[in-house]
C-alpha cells in the first residue's frame, strides 16, 4: 500500500467523497465536457465530468450525467471543452540523475509534459553517498507534487568485487529501507549472475522486499531467454526494462513478467521493440496488460526540448501502436506493475486525481496536468517552484582523488618487448546501445608507451576512483568517438569514478583536474583548452540549476563534441557506460578491464590465444 | 500479500526454483508436452513443459526449449500428450454454506472441477455462529488443497435493525480478522444504503480493511449506476457480483470496478451479462481485465451433477466469450482483483503451481488438477479424504425458538372489521432471480383469520427468530411457489431463521418442529406428511455428510416440491431469499415486512393509499 504519495488515504476521506458523489457536500473541483480515456475499458467516452475532493475522484458522470450537483459555490470549475483528460502518466523505472538536477528540478521539467509519478531508483546517487545521499533526494521529492516512488538500490556497487564505490548496499540495508515511506519496491537487480547463482547478496535483498509485499524491479540484459530468464523470475523479479530484441519481449511476457518498453535519451528501444506488439507478424489478440512504457534514463536537453513520456507515447502510436493501449502502458499496466492500483493509474471514483487535458491522441501534447486534485502545470509550465535544495556538504563534495593527476598520470607503460605497436582491448562503442563489442586492435607504441590512435579512432581510457581517496585507476582504451581532445566525466556509470578519454594526455589531465576543482560534472577539452564544462556539484552527477539551464550546457557540449569529431548521438551517455561492468560486454572500471560475459578481469593486451574480433565491423 | 494458502512463500523457496530451472538440483513434478493456456499474453502455446518444485513453477519450457533438464530420478514426470494446461480456477466472490457441507466437503467437490481457490464470506455462518463459527470453518479448510481465502462477512446482521441474528459484526470485530492468515478482504458490502449514507459502521468495516491493504468485495444490487453506485465505490468497495443487466456491467466497469459475472445454481446472469462482452453490440476492442467469472451460490446439486467453474466456463464461450479470456476471468483477472498476481492465477515461472489439464477450451471437461505441485483430483475424483470435521456442540445445536409452535401459531388475525377477503402486501418472487416484487392482492378471510389462497398460489410465510429464543416471528405472503403442502427451512438469508411457507396451518406447524427437532436444514409436509427432510445440523446450514449424500437428498427434495406443484428451478434458494432485506423490494424477517428500497417496515395490510401493483404479471 502506497503511504505517502497521496494528499489523503482513502480511508481517511472516503466519507467527503461519498457525500460529494451525491451532491450533499460540494466538490473542490469540477472538470467539465472532457473527453475521457477510460484506461479501465479502453474506451474513449466524450462529455464526461469528473468531481473531485482531497484530492481523489468522487464523481465520475458519464454522459447524461454531469457533476453540476457537485458545484458549490468555492469549486473550481475547469471546462475541458472537449479536450482528452487522461490518468496522468507514469514512468515505472527510471533514473533522476540522468536528468543531472535533482527530484524536484526534474519535477518542475517533466510534470508539464504529464508526468505525475515516476518509480525511480536513485542507484547512481547511492553509489557515491549511499542511503544518506538517497534519503536527501527523497526528502528534496516531498516538496513537489511529483510521486517520487523510490525503489530502494538493489546493486551497488553494480558488481562486487570488480569496482570501487563510494558506498554499498546489502540486503539489512534493503530492509530498513522497505520501511521508508516513499519506498515501493526494490530497483533493478542488475546482478543476474548473482540471481542465476542463487547468491546470498542479492536473493537476500530480494527476500526483503518480497517479505514487505513489495515488488522487485529487474534488469535481464542478456539474450538468453530459457533456463537463465526462468531463473531470473524464479527469484521474485517481476519486471524488466532490458529487452533487446521483440522475442525478449515476448519471453518476458510469456513468463509472466511485466516488459517495460524503454524509450531513453539515449537507449531507444522502442522502434525496435513495438514490432513484438504492432509488427506485421504480432499476434493481434497479444494481452497488453504487462506492457509499460518507460524513459530509464533521459537527459535534461531530452526533456526541455522534446518532453518526457508524452514523447515516447507520441513515438509508441507512430509506431502503430494504439493509442488507448499505449495510454494504459504509462497508467494502469504501470499502477498495477506495483500493485498500486487502488490508488493509481485511472481515472475513476476513489483514485487520485492524477491526470492529464491532451490536445490530441497522436502528438499527446499535454495542456494541463493535475496532481491529487490541484491544478500543477498548464502550457508547458509548472505551477510549483520550490527554493534550490539545501544539499548537505557531504553532497556536494565528493571529488575524493588519492593522487595528484598530471599528463604523467595518463602515461601507459608498453612491455619492454614491444615493437612499434601491441594488440590491446578496446570497448567497442556505438550510440543508441547500451552494448559494448570487445575488439582487438593495434595500438602505437612510443617512447615506451602505448599511446592512442586516433585515426584509428583509437582513444585512451582511464577510470579513477574517486570516493576514498586511494589513488586505484586503470587504463584501456575506446573505439566509436572519434573525437581530437579530451572528455572527462564523473558521471560514470555505476560507481561513478572520474572517467578521462583523450588523444593526449596533457588534455586528459587537464579534463580531469577541472573536474576534480568544481567538484564533477562532463568537461571538454582539446589542445590546452576547456571547450565545455557542466558543472554537476552535487555528487558529481546532479547540478543545482535548472533542467533548463543543464539543458544549454549539455547542449553547449554536444556541440563541443560534435566540433570535436564526434558524430554520435547522446556521446556523453554512451561514454558513460563504458564502465558499466553489468552489461556486456567488456568494460573498464578503476581495477581495470572486466568481461562482461564471464565476469573476470581480463588485461590490457591481447594475448595471442584470445580469439576476439580484430576488425571493427 | 497471501500468507497462508501457499506451501512455501516465493522468499523461502526461490533459491531452490533457481536451481531447478538451470538443472542444478531436480525438480519434484514436470509435466510434459502441455499445450499452455497462457493467462499473460492471452495465447495457447503447444508443447510447453512444465518443472515444479516448493510447489511452484521453477521452469517453463516453451518450445522448442524442453524441461529435461529438470528431471531426477526422483522427479514425478506427468506426459500431458498434448492436453490444454490453464492455471486453476479461481472463484472471487462464494458462499461455501450455499453448497450445504463444510469447506473439506465444498473443496473435495469442487477440486475436481478445477477450482483451486475461492475467495468465501461466510456470512451464513457469521450470522447464526459469529467469527467463532467461522474460524471453525477457516480450521477446516486447512485440511484440504484448496485455497479457501477468507473475506470477513461484513453485513451481520445485513441489515441492522431489521432483523435478528445469532451474532453481529462490527468494525472492531473486522479489524482482528485481518490479522487472521486466511483472510485476505472483506466479505461483500450489502449495506450500500449505510454506504451511501456514509454510516460509521460500514465505513469502519472498510476502512480497517483498507488500511491493511486489502480490497473490499461489494454488492451493489440496485440500477442507479450513476451518483449512488460512484458513492458506494468512493468508500473504496473495489468489485461487484450483483449486476442485472449488460449496462450495470459497463458502468461498474467504467467506473473502475471489477465486475464479477455471476452464474450460480438460482442466479443465473450469465447469458443476460455477456452480451455485454460478446453481443452484438458490444465494442471489440472493450478491457476484460477486470471481469470476473463468479458462482456466489452454488448447490450441491448443481455441483455434483454440473460442476463447478469448469461449467461456468463453457457457459460464457458458448455465450461467445473467447475461451482464453474467458480462462482469464478465473485465473489471472481474479487474482488481480484481490492484488494476489504475484503468487496466483497464472502459470509462470515463481507463480504457485496451481493447474488443470482440460480436455478442449469448449467443454472445459478437468481430467487433473494440480495444487501446490500436487495432484489432487483426477478423472472427477479428489485424491484427497479427510475426517468429517469435528464441529463443536455451539455449531450443531443452534435452533432455539422462544415459543412452542403449533397449527395456531400460524394463524394471521384478521382485522375486525374485515370482509370476506383483505388486500395484503405478497413478495412476488421468481425463479433465478434475487429480486422480489412487491403485490397487493387479495387474501381470503376466514373465522377472523387471514387464510393462504393456493388457487391463486398465494401461501402464508412465516419467519421465526431462532437464535436467542426471543419468540418474535412476523408473518406474511408469497406468490411464485405454487404448492399445496407447506415447507420450511432454516437456510433463510442471511439471518437464516426459521421460514415457513405454506397453505395450511398444521402443515406448517409439523414442517417447523420438524427442523427444530433435527438442528435445522429443510424439510417438506403435506397432509401431515414429512414428504422430505435435508438435515443441515451445522448452524442449520450445513450437513455433515458428503457434497453426493447432500444433493441426493436436496434432489429428492426438489421432486417433492415438483410433486407438491412448484414449476421452479432451485426454489429452495429462492425462498431462502424471502427474508434477505439487503434486496429489493419486499421481504419479510423475523421482525416484519420491509420495504427494501425505502427501508422501513410495512404493513401486511396495504393501505388504501399504496399505489403498488396489483396484479400478477
Amino acid at each position: 500500500m502506497l503511504t505517502a504519495p497521496c494528499k489523503a488515504q482513502l480511508w481517511e476521506c472516503n466519507k467527503t467523497l461519498i457525500d460529494v458523489a451525491q451532491g450533499r457536500t460540494p466538490a473542490d473541483v469540477v472538470i467539465r465536457h472532457a473527453t475521457l480515456v477510460n484506461v479501465c475499458t479502453h474506451e474513449v467516452l466524450p462529455q464526461t465530468d469528473i468531481a473531485i475532493a482531497e484530492g481523489r475522484v468522487a464523481y465520475l458522470g458519464l454522459a447524461p450525467h454531469t457533476a453540476e450537483h457537485c458545484i458549490g459555490p468555492d469549486t473550481q470549475v475547469i471546462d475541458a471543452a472537449g479536450a482528452y483528460v487522461a490518468p496522468g502518466f507514469l514512468d515505472g523505472h527510471m533514473h533522476v540523475e540522468s536528468s543531472m538536477v535533482g527530484v524536484a528540478e526534474f519535477a518542475r521539467a517533466v510534470v508539464p509534459h504529464g508526468t505525475v509519478g515516476v518509480f525511480y531508483d536513485p542507484h547512481e546517487c547511492a553509489n557515491v553517498c549511499g542511503l544518506d545521499g538517497v534519503r536527501q533526494m527523497a526528502l528534496d521529492a516531498t516538496r513537489v507534487p511529483l510521486k517520487a516512488m523510490l525503489t530502494t538500490p538493489s546493486c551497488v556497487p553494480a558488481v562486487p568485487g570488480f569496482e570501487d564505490t563510494g558506498s554499498a548496499i546489502g540486503p539489512d540495508d534493503a530492509a530498513k529501507t522497505m520501511r521508508w515511506d516513499s519506498v515501493v519496491g526494490l530497483g533493478e537487480m542488475m546482478n543476474y549472475p548473482g540471481v542465476l547463482a542463487a547468491d546470498d547478496h542479492p536473493l537476500g535483498e530480494i527476500d526483503e522486499t518480497l517479505r514487505r509485499g513489495y515488488r522487485v524491479t529487474g534488469h535481464y540484459s542478456v539474450p538468453e531467454v530459457d533456463q537463465g530468464l526462468n531463473a531470473y523470475i524464479d527469484s521474485g523479479v517481476s519486471c524488466c526494462h532490458e529487452s533487446a530484441r521483440p522475442e525478449d519481449v515476448i519471453a518476458k511476457l510469456r513468463l509472466g513478467m511485466y516488459v517495460q518498453l524503454r524509450e531513453g535519451s539515449a537507449w531507444n528501444n522502442l522502434a525496435t521493440l513495438a514490432p513484438a506488439i504492432s509488427g506485421p507478424d504480432a499476434d493481434p489478440t497479444l494481452d497488453t496488460r504487462h506492457c509499460c512504457l518507460v524513459t530509464d534514463d533521459d537527459h535534461p536537453a531530452t526533456i526541455v526540448h522534446h518532453g518526457h513520456l508524452d514523447q515516447v507515447l507520441a513515438l509508441a502510436v507512430s509506431l502503430g501502436i494504439d493509442a488507448v493501449t499505449a495510454i494504459q502502458m504509462v497508467t494502469i499496466n504501470t499502477a498495477s506493475c506495483f500493485d498500486l492500483e487502488a490508488d493509481l493509474g485511472s481515472i475513476a471514483p476513489g483514485k487520485c486525481a492524477d491526470l492529464v487535458f491532451l490536445d490530441d491522441l497522436t502528438s499527446f501534447h499535454v495542456s494541463l496536468t493535475m496532481v491529487d486534485g490541484d491544478v500543477v502545470a498548464k502550457d508547458g509550465a509548472a505551477l510549483f517552484s520550490p527554493e534550490p535544495f539545501a544539499y548537505p556538504a557531504w553532497m556536494t563534495h565528493t571529488m575524493h582523488l588519492g593522487e595528484r593527476i598530471s599528463a604523467a598520470t595518463f602515461a601507459i607503460p608498453a612491455p619492454e618487448e614491444a615493437g612499434a605497436s601491441v594488440r590491446v582491448r578496446a570497448m567497442g562503442m556505438s550510440a543508441g546501445s547500451t552494448l559494448t563489442r570487445e575488439l582487438h586492435l593495434d595500438a602505437p607504441v612510443r617512447d615506451g608507451h602505448i599511446e592512442a590512435d586516433p585515426t584509428n579512432d583509437l582513444l585512451k581510457v582511464l577510470v579513477f576512483e574517486r570516493h576514498h581517496a586511494t589513488g586505484t585507476h586503470a587504463a584501456g582504451f575506446v573505439h566509436g568517438f572519434g573525437i581530437h581532445g579530451a572528455l572527462a566525466q564523473t558521471v560514470a556509470h555505476d560507481a561513478h569514478n572520474l572517467l578521462v578519454m583523450g588523444d593526449n594526455d596533457a588534455d586528459m589531465a587537464l579534463a580531469a583536474t577541472t573536474l576534480e576543482n568544481c567538484g564533477g560534472g562532463e568537461v571538454a577539452v582539446a589542445d590546452g583548452h576547456v571547450l565545455g564544462l557542466v558543472e554537476l556539484p552535487v555528487c558529481g552527477l546532479m547540478s543545482q540549476g535548472s533542467a533548463a539551464e543543464v539543458a544549454d550546457q549539455v547542449s553547449h557540449m554536444e556541440q563541443v563534441w560534435r566540433d570535436m569529431g564526434c558524430t554520435m548521438n547522446s556521446p556523453f551517455m554512451t561514454l558513460g557506460l563504458a564502465s558499466l561492468a553489468c552489461i556486456p560486454e567488456l568494460r573498464l572500471t578503476d581495477r581495470g578491464y572486466v568481461d562482461c560475459t564471464t565476469y573476470r578481469f581480463v588485461p590490457l593486451l591481447v594475448d595471442e590465444k584470445d580469439t576476439a574480433p580484430d576488425t571493427i565491423a
